[in-house]
């Protein structure tokens, strides 16, 4: 006998079993399918990049979670850690070839080394949508509409609270602590993880007692999405580009959808820890569960592809990443993730001698697309109930009982969930199976 | 200004632009429903792999080609460069967890560090598609039926050439040369690359020219299905489990598909190089271009996780890999790629301050299963012109011109290919669109 080697995956890794897999396509599927429908086009980059690529915008952080080696042609290359930075080298590669604006969307894998006891993955999907070449308030406004598209497709009710970097920096501004624009940031990212009076005291350490209790006022303020408007505006020391370009999306979202029911909440203590936002920024919660956090957030940057770029016309853009992990989580905790099986079927075997007709009899099914497999089992209309097991642990809505001859003979349709019995005819057959889709 | 780093991507990896990633994409979406259609289940397994379990059947070659690094764990991890060798490991590891027989299909990308200058790409999609647990023909002629609704749904005409190995290997041990069958099967399967003199120089090195003659006429036995089948079988000593087999399929086709203009060959010359196959192999040919090769391989074997399994029931099976990027470029020869953007449309930007009634009309596209996308382009009316050739560059059929108040008057529908305007309804404007696809 050979060696045998203990079957096993990395720690952070996973395999996908069929019903876990099914789920994540189907989410996928239909996400893109919302991409798409907005007229965004896909794109792929390769998984392995030269290291210095990858790396040219990471600081520490990023160098001890990379997946990085020298190849066997001694190139120094590692694993993509996210799609931005692949997004931006193609950017400055095919700029010639692009016709902008470009709207572009990117699902696939990345790899970073983390600490697994946090509950991260070491390798997870993520899915990016981006504008970019354009600088208008109406492409900010197409990203959140697009966010709310893809979640209302999803069944899912989100809030998506919306803010504008710029105008806090503007209104740091005016109370003269610009300068430590980054470190409030980060701090102030931090509100809902550690609460107002931890934030207070940080503030306060950074930028004096009296400003902070001006930052929590700003961060602080709430109310319709005009009300909060004018509050912030003012307290950033009157009408600016920023409030306009907020004020804008504000009139493209009445336009759109009307007064009521809409997700789009102003919230000033947004602001992304990360360092290359520069407008407007957002994160989206469900109704529901907002505790698990944003499941959707983006913002817009200034020049995605400066560090790869010898020409100097800087490419800004908006766009979002869905975090689909956390996405599939959540629709299983609500109790609805998709049922990929419905309506599908399975052709018993009585005789495997007949698996031929079988076949035929299912491409019957198949072409009325009801998804329907051809069982082999052995053993005649004894061992029926063992294949009617098979189709229940497969998730298998119907089972056909096919006839002595199977192509004309009427069938015996089985319901697997209510073990109902109906003598059919194929069509009928076909009919019942849509009918209850 | 920051450091430049140079854009660029490794050898034998490569970007996908939109054009070419949706032509990928739509492919590969069609070959999963005729997938699902079947009831083949997707699964997925990770990227990165401890290097003993990938390497565990390889040889010298595998080890060569492979990208294998220690991780920062000091782990000796690889990625993998094929989609079976995990799918063995995940079959030992989950064996419990799975009903069989197991039908499932896994598209991922792999890697090979392989010698660029061949035209081989070092990171490539594979889509490949398994029966486990199933000793039955009635397996067999199951993927044999999905190799041929996959290309009849891709639209192409195929030949799919079919043989028996151990029906070889019977002949073999007739003529008494068993013991050199693995060289006469490597030989063999030279014969399209090398032709006939080269090969029966080869074999009657390694048999003498008797036996090399023999085993030409074996593997050059021509006619019908049937006929060829009764050589054969005649070849290797008469009648055998592995005839019955051959023959059993063959019924299948006959009772599934009737006698006529199916793409079932017994060609007694493919043998597949690979050693694992151990029953009936295949190799697809397109009727149009037969000279690019086989677009879909593959056969039954044994035992697929006897190395990573203590458990000594061995689980065989019968499968098929899709050749994505062969199938890709044949497509394109015969100018036969799908139009992903067909029926797609575009609402020009009169006013870009209409943005939010603009997403609102495009909504209604969009429910109509319309791809709508909507310009920001500035400037009016004499910029229309700059829009119409942004929807041609995009490959976007249809430019919706709005009026005045974009939801209540008509629009101007302009066809860009005929350079055709209506003035139409909004409704008209949906169903002449829906109209055209």
């Amino acid at each position: 006998m050979a060696a045998y080697i203990e079957p096993r995956v990395l720690k952070g890794f996973r395999d996908f079993l069929p019903q876990a897999e099914t789920v994540r396509r189907a989410l996928t599927e239909k996400i893109e399918k919302t991409f798409r429908s907005f007229g965004y086009v896909p794109i792929d980059t390769p998984a392995l990049e030269y290291a210095d690529i990858l790396l040219g915008k990471g600081g520490g952080e990023t160098e001890k979670q990379i997946y990085r080696f020298k190849d066997n042609g001694d190139r120094d290359v590692a694993l993509r850690f996210d799609l931005t930075v692949p997004f931006a080298r193609f950017t400055a590669l095919h700029r010639g070839e692009l016709a902008f604006p470009f709207k572009r969307y990117h699902i696939g894998k990345v790899w970073r080394g983390e600490n697994t006891q946090r509950g991260r993955y070491r390798e997870f999907l993520q899915c990016d949508v981006d504008i970019i070449g354009n600088e208008s308030p109406a492409a900010d406004f197409e990203i959140l509409l697009l966010i709310r598209s893809v979640m209302r497709n999803l069944g899912i009710d989100v809030n998506i609270h919306v803010n504008h970097r710029g105008l806090f920096n503007r209104f740091l501004s005016h109370i003269n602590i610009k300068e430590k624009s980054a470190d409030v940031l980060r701090a102030v990212d931090k509100l809902a993880k550690v609460g107002a009076d931890e934030t207070l005291k940080s503030l306060t350490e950074l930028a004096g007692g009296e400003n902070a209790k001006k930052i929590l006022e700003y961060i602080g303020a709430k109310g319709g999405f005009r009300e909060t408007l004018d509050r912030i505006t003012e307290l950033a020391g009157g009408p600016c580009e920023e409030s306009e370009r907020l004020s804008s999306v504000r009139q493209y979202m009445l336009d759109a959808l009307g007064e009521d029911g809409e997700p789009f909440i102003l919230d000033p203590s947004i602001t992304r820890g990360l360092d290359y936002y520069t407008g407007i920024v957002f994160e989206t919660f469900l109704n529901e569960l907002p505790d698990i956090g944003s499941v959707c957030s983006g913002g817009r940057y200034d020049n995605l592809c400066g560090l790869y770029s010898k020409d100097k016309t800087a490419i800004s853009g908006v766009g979002t990443s869905v975090g689909l992990d956390r996405l599939i989580a959540a629709l299983e905790s609500l109790g609805r993730l998709p049922d990929a099986n419905s309506g599908s079927a399975a052709i018993a075997c009585v005789n495997i001698e007949k698996s031929g007709e079988y076949q035929a009899l299912a491409l019957k099914f198949r072409q009325a697309e009801i998804p329907c497999e051809v069982f082999f089992e052995h053993g005649g209309e004894k061992h029926l109930v063992k294949q009617f097991v098979l189709a229940e642990k497969r998730g298998i809505h119907y089972v056909i009982i096919p006839g002595e001859n199977p192509l004309s003979d009427t069938v015996t349709l089985r319901n697997i969930a209510t073990r109902n019995n109906s003598e059919l005819s194929v069509e009928q057959a076909v009919k019942t199976i849509l009918s209850q889709n």
